[in-house]
């Protein structure tokens, strides 16, 4: 495992952020003990939500598709994409490429359970939540989980969309109206399940009931590369 | 102009800060409308300072001459390097590939002659100073320039190397103690002259005298792509 490939841009401010989330986190002593990184920014793909809620017809598989066979030719033994709505085409991407693509969804709830919670509020776009992937793996690995009512959905996708891909960062008050009734409801914690929802945790600070998807998928390519994770 | 090619890992953060500018920078309403770009991160290339220094035989321009090569086979419509001291080795980049590299130092020369600037201290590694390419281009464009004494220019190797890529951020008086008798020998701004440089200013905050060479060539890059720039 020498070369890790980025299938990004999906936005690329989340993308940005995953390769410093990888850079700061893993243990170094100078510039060459990194991991070695390909990175496609293809923010020109179609939006992955509005298609997978049948509101656009511009397919963003073949653009994934194409990035992922492009990554692998220039050598990525690896492939990651810091985006969770894309992953609901992440079996397209793997039947294309030889090498491992491993999923951001998986990753965060296998760490969801490590780490000893039992229900989870899943905090993503619509295209997410409609695609079920987060809640088919929770119910695979026996944990609950809770998604916002459709007020509290539709704030989710203002900050995502009006706010966050627009650069603009909310308050915070604005996320904890939307998680605040779910941890009411006994979830024990919130998956930050969209990256653009990492970008406002990296701005407004820490919550340890807050688990960015976007760490957990840096925190788990730095070991796949053999390097040694620092908090 | 389609595709960014951005040969990068010249140290890896300061890689990634680049991308956050550019995609910070870019006036966009959508994801759809940023810059595409194609980020190799060769965090493994040889040390470019200690080469250019004669303190290794380790050579860094295969490396580079490399990934130009793959950046341009991928698609890139032009190269940037985001990296002072690797612009050392331009010349050996521009030959391997028919694509344009625009040059960190040009444009940063370019930026404080337009801003009215009179004189600039040089705040850069050893390898950037000895290598002479910001004060040829200041001379060449009829701008007077300084830089630090060897107590001065330690201290900024000490930022560079034993700090910031290392992941710490010292105290901004550390940098301020090299800028400060600089500008009280009649220099009227400081140039970031070296990409771990401008992490500092990312953290530190804004001074209107340091001018931020990562950040000149962000705004030269969204304009060149035909965006927008916004501050």
């Amino acid at each position: 495992m020498k070369l890790l490939g980025v299938l990004g841009g999906l936005g690329p401010l989340s993308s940005a952020y995953f390769y410093e989330l990888v850079t700061r986190h893993t243990k170094v002593e100078r510039d060459q003990d990194h991991i070695d990184m390909i990175i496609s920014s293809r923010a020109s793909t179609p939006d992955r939500t509005a298609f997978i809620l049948g509101r656009s017809d511009e397919d963003p598989v073949p653009y994934m598709v194409e990035d992922a066979v492009r990554l692998e030719k220039y050598g990525a033994d690896a492939i990651v994409i810091p985006c969770n709505t894309a992953h609901h085409f992440i079996g397209e991407v793997r039947r294309s490429v030889s090498v491992p693509v491993p999923s951001i969804i998986t990753e965060t709830c296998e760490y969801v359970r490590r780490a000893g919670f039992k229900k989870a509020a899943i905090l993503a776009t619509e295209g997410t939540v409609k695609s079920m992937s987060y809640q088919h793996e929770f119910e695979r690995i026996g944990l609950e989980w809770a998604v916002p009512d459709d007020a509290g959905q539709s704030t989710l996708m203002d900050i995502i969309y009006g706010d966050v891909k627009r650069g603009v960062i909310p308050p915070r008050e604005k996320l904890d109206r939307v998680a605040v009734p779910l941890r009411e409801e006994g979830c024990d914690c919130a998956i930050l399940a969209c990256t653009e929802l990492s970008l406002l945790k990296r701005e407004l600070g820490d919550d340890p009931f807050y688990i960015d998807s976007l760490h957990v998928l840096a925190e788990y390519a730095i070991k796949l590369f053999g390097r040694e994770y620092t908090p």
